[in-house]
């Protein structure tokens, strides 16, 4: 157990729910940010003390600064998790320019100001953990996947200058490339085995984030990848 | 002597003014969007009948879409270049929303805007060529580039979705990392020969976005760096 | 505790050292392959029962191959890590046949007989894990470090190509970079907090390692880096 | 018409061909270094004053220095290219160590031999052009392509190496990525347009090294990527 708070924003699915169930029981009071009603929904149905869930629109600044200020008040702000994202399929010339700014409003703009409000935090205290989540698509364009790509292009040039920024001051920030399909399956004994681990397992990730969280500062990752063993890539 | 278009979008500074001339010697009718009054004067004084002046902002769906129907209905477009861009050095505790966002708009919204615009009319022909503007902060980002490095990896995936999406349709897509600094003289005699080359001649700049343009499709290059020779990299 | 090997190729100083009692406290038999007698002093000296020195050429295909029988006929072999290299610092004038060779030799011809080696065995269970210790050289070369970047970016590729082959077989397959220099302090009591941390603990990386090889293979990574909070990048 | 020399080093087909090809006509002497008869019979055949067949295993250093001092001997050293490679499919448990290191040996360690020997003669005049063939597999390992994958990123990093250590003594130093298929056809008008053009056509290929040769030292160029543009990527 600790006295410190997390705040996580994007808890829409699978994904977002393993890391607050991860950090919860790693200790943390946890501000689980969403905008999904079947998401704030079914974190309130947990039940877990631990586990405080937050209608906030991630592109809003006034409304990051507001979760960030009510988590610090609660206790002092040790670990922040960005992984929030939006993205429908298009090719470039059938997107919209509506769509190309919402995804990246979803998808990077945000990210940026909720590194910027943790950051501002955990510098008072030399200390805490800005966490990314990315994926293949941070790394490589493709056909109909500009709406995807460009704005997790943007997102991991923020982690890395904020990494570069912060890492001498004492704070953690790593960026986290999730390559392959989370499993959504809530009753994963439904599935085969073998099916079963083809897929991103939440929790497996989850773990990740947590041990990130907890390397020692004389040996931080940056930036690692997750796929499944069964992943081509 | 051709009897087709060029658009660039973002002629503000020495490579823009470059890459305008060298289109134009190399038979082209060039529209050349600007937003600086100094450079839409200059690139009047030159009284170039070939050289189109034209007062736009880059991040305005309409006034880009309006370019490109005036530039296509003087003939047909062959070639599209963005090489905008803004940036103010910033941490990323002291960057407001605001100024993320307008270097965002500048950096990358633009460039998707020009590229859509280009590839519609492009496609009609299967034929032309977008060749992007990219940086060395467009491959990794930095202490107080934030502001920089996000908008110009955003930039790099929409050069890379897009070159994946119409390369197959006949249109050539490519991504230029400049990596070093543009001499701004206007009179290179004044500097010594060494001091001169030190920095990227606009010229030889533009002369590398010359043999792209007329690369045979049998073999396209994506992307390519461009820096001095003294440059430590 | 329990009833599986380890083989780590290369253990030579303070890392080395680090990995094979991290592995041994995690309950595996450590055949401990090293070239210096003061390595292999070091490792008798212990007297870990855990742990088993072995004098080895890592640039010898049969004693490589024996290393690895002698692991398997003791136990299951679960995890095999390549930690060689060697570098001498010289332009690429100044660089002998013979050095840029041994180079290689050392740095990449062992990595690649470690994973030949370790797959073989691993592939009767389809299980196992086999980690790549790569550097800064290992993603960019540089002047004076071609000794050191050749075989290292040689050994990032075997790294991918075994991982992409073995994956989908069961066998994790993973590269870590590391990004800085590495405390080869006996006593980090002797040095200023500030000091020892601002380089890599062998035992803060050690932990990495361990964890590699613990993840669940719905979510494996296939490269992270690893640096002091303090290392500008 | 220069009155200087260029040397290829790894003539065995199309491209190598076009290569010596492309720099005859832009006027140098070229020693063609090949191994294949059939190569060198080709380059005997052609009867162009200005091609100079030498029968060159690319992985002797003695044969790479003596070439060059020819070369050198019959005019300054202008331009150098390393073409050589060889590759047999296979996965890693399967990839003798012999094999593997053959393939290093003439896919990396010539190349090593090749720019060496170049810098040596280049550097007395502050001038010249080193090239290397790099390839898809320079940047990505892959099942089965360990034998390929680990000596060209081996040589793409010689590559960085140089670049960095020769560009500020005034040597321009290439890595050049073919993605994609070379077309080997002898007679391009047996095979239909589209057909052709989807292949890589070395003539296109060698257009592109001449104009890497041709850049003005303020912006030179490191790395370049060439493919059709029917090819996914």
């Amino acid at each position: 157990m600790t006295d410190q708070t997390a705040v996580l924003v994007g808890v829409g699915a699978g994904l977002g729910l393993a890391l607050v169930k991860a950090f919860a029981n790693d200790g943390y009071t946890v501000f689980a940010g969403a905008r999904k009603a079947s998401a704030l929904k079914e974190l309130s149905a947990a039940k877990d003390e631990r586990v405080i869930p937050v209608d906030v629109d991630a592109t809003d600044p006034a409304q990051i600064d507001d979760l960030f200020a009510i988590a610090e008040k609660k206790a002092p702000l040790a670990v922040s998790i960005f992984n929030a994202g939006t993205f429908v399929r298009s090719n470039v010339v059938d997107t919209s320019p509506e769509a190309f700014e919402r995804c990246w409003r979803t998808g990077c703009f945000g990210g940026f100001l909720v590194a910027r409000a943790a950051a501002r935090l955990m510098l008072k205290r030399s200390a805490g953990t800005i966490i990314f989540t990315g994926a293949t698509a941070s790394l490589r364009g493709g056909a109909g996947f500009v709406n995807l790509a460009s704005p997790k292009f943007a997102l991991r040039a923020v982690a890395q200058s904020v990494a570069r920024e912060l890492g001498p001051q004492g704070i953690h920030v790593a960026h986290v490339i999730i390559d392959g399909q989370i499993n959504a399956a809530r009753h994963a004994h439904l599935t085969s085995e073998r099916e079963a681990d083809s897929l991103l397992e939440p929790d497996a990730i989850a773990k990740a984030y947590v041990a990130l969280h907890r390397q020692h500062r004389s040996a931080w990752t940056q930036e690692l990848d997750l796929r499944p063993w069964t992943e081509k890539f």
